[in-house]
Order: C-alpha cells, then structure tokens, then sequence
C-alpha cells in the first residue's frame, strides 16, 4: 500500500498529454477497504501531529492548491483529507467568480490576500489558475495576456516559497465520461439537485479546450519548489490516499519542531506557581 | 445521557454569581467513557448533517462565540465539537490583540468583517467581549465607554440575528485551581512549553476581577436573541457533549433545508446529458 506521488509529479518544463494519463490508475494497487481506511487514518493521523508542531513553530505554512473541472472532487477531497486535523490551522479558501472589488485590481491581488499565515495548512479550492483556465478558454483575456500570467504566477509562487510558505499543487484528473456520470447522479438525487448549475453543460462543451489550457498552465507552472500532480481522481480511495501522503511527505520535509521557550525555564519552576 | 443546555443557560438581566455554578458540575451524570465517545460522535455527525443543509440553502449562519479564562479549553473544544465536520463550511476566527489598523477604527469593526458569512458555522475564539474583560479589567478605557458596550454589543448582535444569523455563546467555567495544574502542565511537558506565556501568571493574579467582569458582561448581554451559557468546563467529556448538543438544538430550530432547484428540472432529464 505504499504510494509513490512522484509518479504523478510533472516535470518542470517537459511536455505531457493529458489524455495519456488514465484518471482511474492506481499503481497497480488493489483496493482493500479495510486497509485503505486503515492507511489513510494514519496518514491523517500524521498530518494532524505535523500540523500541531507547525502551529506551534509558527514559521512556515504549507499551501495546498486543488485545481479540477466541475464534479471532479474538489469538496469530497478536502472533506476526506482535512478529517480530524485542528480546524484552527486549516485554512481553507474558496476563489469564485471575482467581485467588482476584486476585479479593480490585478488577478494576484485577491489570492495574495488569502495565503494561509505561518503556522497553518492552507487549502485553495480553486486559485490563481482560474486565471490561465477559464479566462483562457473563454477568451476573457488576450492570449499575450494570458502568456504574461505563467511567468507572473512563477513570480508570486516564488516569492511565497522563499518567504516561508511550501505549495503543492493538486490537478484533479477525471474522464468525460466520468463527469457526464456526476452530473447525472446530481439531477437524479433530490439532496444534489443544489450541487447541479445548468451552467456547468456550458463548461462541459468546451471540456477539449479544458484540458489544452490544464495541458499548457502545468507544463509552465510546475517547478520544483512548487510542483504540480496530476492525480488520477475517479478512485476516490486512491485520489484520498495520493494527496494524504504527498501532504504528509511535504510536511515531513519541512520538518517543523516545537519551538524552544522564548522565556528562561529556570525562573518557572512549575511548585513555585500559586 | 440527555443534557440539558438550559440548566447553563443564563437569563436575560439576572444577576447571578459565577462562585455559585460547580466548574466540575455534570447533571449527576456519571462519565461512562463508551457512552460518552458514542454520544458525542453522534451529535458531530448530526452536526455535520445539518451543516450540510446550511451550506447547501446559504441563507442563514451560526455564530458560536467561545470566551474563557487562560487554559480554560477554548481550543480543544473546538477541536472534540468541529472533529468530522466540512472545514469548508466552517468558519473560525481568533481574535488576538488588535492591530493598529484595527486600532484605528471601533472595536466591532474587525469583528463585523469577521462574521460568518451565509451557509456557514462560524467560532470566534475570543471575541468581541474580550472589550468588556481584558479592557475592563486592566482599566484600559474609562468606566463610561466599558458602561456604553454592553449596549452596543447588544446593538450589533441584533443587527446579526435579525439579519440571519443566530449567535449562542459560551463561557468555559473553570476554577483558579484548575488553571494552575494546567499552567503547571505547560511547564512540566516539553510539547506544551511553547503555550505557556509568563504574562499569563499577571492575568491569574486578577483572576477575581475577570470573574467579576465575566459576570456583569454575560448579565448584561446574554439576550433571547444570542444567549450566554456558562459550561462547566472541568470535566471535558461533560463541557463537549454539553456544547455540541446545543449546537445540535439551535441548527435544529434553524432548521436548515436544501433549497429547491433555481432551474427547471423537467428542462432537464438525467439521460438527455450528453
């Protein structure tokens, strides 16, 4: 039951398709349910040790950026791995359409404000990207725009990681087929029917134009201080257990530690407390 | 195992003595540790049912305020009620010393931005009130304008309530001899030094003056509207099952549901996806 994320990884400035990434692979690996949830209990059991000392070190944060096209998981993910970690050094942040506010300044300028304080876990639902994918196959922006943009988010991306904060960057990866399924089974259950925007067929039409601007926004953007995965995301066992441990791996490599008192010991003896 | 959350309940303009509540009062209860762990699973999974429904009609919000002396349990408390739930639909603010840009406006402003917005549990760790305490106590505005706050925070949180969002807060009850074994604890185990701060010992040695300050304030601002609940907070198992089940009691008498579809779904069907 050892996974290995580097399989997933995208290499810095190489070019990759997509559609020759199978979204239901799972390293060969074979579901066990009982050792699935066995495996993913300690890997969250491990995040919330690691995310206690970072809390309490107080000089790094970890940022999460999850990417996917609609009912790719982005919810049941966060749901799923963030279980039973201390709310208080989670932060998660959802980007919607940006208000009028947010659109009188450039497109960095709402995602700056909400990178997670040291101390904390952050998770994007949705980020930055949106502005190389949406934008991109809508044509919202001029393609030298969108150009300028992949350097600039490697700028801002740059600047966060040699300021303290470590992203990680989940592509969730689903079939056409899979999301046509998903979008089916929100029409069909009354409790979804909340979840289903007729908009999202819209969305759906231009899915090939989808999957070149992911194509194209992972290949400039993934490097090696802040690198993409590309998770295969229609085993939801498998999609819970590659992010867990790719988390647990990269905050194992921050190595946060509780920090020493910034007070002299020796002047507390806890008897002398009254 | 029923709990009474109206036992704690205090009622609107009465005085009462805070020396006179058993920090380590459980109804008579006696703590069967099997019971306790089911029971409280139980009403987080009802919790996170009806925050579900919350998140999903996004019309109304909870906000649960939590105030305590240092080493009171504001954070695991937080932790044992939120375990389980969407960290996306809630919503948790510290509130910490203000800066001098919060400074620089009324001692609501940070809060008011802070609010929960629609569909979500929102949970100020600290809060508002520490205007009433920590201010009141050390004398930091004059008896007039501490005078004028109790009002004006019943002002605000109307405002809340009649616009959607229902407030219940609670006290964390503790005694001064519990808060020395837990500032003792901090001392003794390694892991726990980084939360002992020397300036706590000065905020002990006014231990009264808080008890008296906790008293007027939930005297004067424990409304119909946004009721204060003193938890006896000694005995964690009863301080958990005790605050998670009047969450459970107020989200049921919001009574959450999920909204019908803004579309037509006969317009619709399932199968005609493609």
């Amino acid at each position: 039951m050892e996974i290995s994320p580097q399989k997933h990884r995208i290499d810095p400035g190489k070019a990759f398709r997509l559609n020759a990434r199978d979204p239901s692979d799972t390293q060969g690996i074979t579901r066990n349910k009982k050792e699935v949830r066995n495996r993913l209990k300690a890997l969250r059991q491990r995040i919330a040790e690691l995310q206690e000392r970072l809390y309490a070190e107080s000089k790094q944060s970890l940022l999460v950026v999850l990417q996917a096209m609609d009912t790719g998981g982005k919810d049941s993910t966060i749901r799923a791995v963030t279980k039973g970690i201390n709310p208080q050094g989670t932060w998660v942040r959802n980007f919607k359409a940006p208000s009028s506010r947010e659109l009188a300044r450039d497109y960095l300028w709402r995602v700056h404000q909400e990178v997670p304080p040291k101390g904390y876990i952050g998770i994007f639902n949705r980020s930055h990207y949106e502005d190389v994918l949406i934008v991109r196959v809508h044509g919202w922006a001029s393609p030298e725009v969108i150009e300028a943009r992949y350097d600039q988010i490697n700028d801002f991306e740059r600047l966060l990681t040699s300021t303290g904060t470590r992203i990680v960057k989940f592509m969730l990866h689903i079939s056409k087929d899979y999301q046509l399924s998903r979008l089916r089974r929100r029409l069909e259950r009354p409790d979804k029917h909340w979840k289903f925007n007729p908009g999202d067929l819209e969305e759906r039409a231009l899915w090939y134009d989808y999957q070149e601007a992911y194509e194209v926004a992972l290949q400039r953007t993934s490097t090696a201080a802040a690198p993409w995965y590309v998770v295969p995301a229609e085993n939801r066992w498998y999609r819970n257990l590659l992010i867990a441990q790719t988390i647990v791996d990269t905050l194992e490599d921050m190595n946060p530690s509780f920090p020493a008192p910034d007070f002299d010991l020796a002047e507390y003896p806890p008897e002398s407390l009254v």
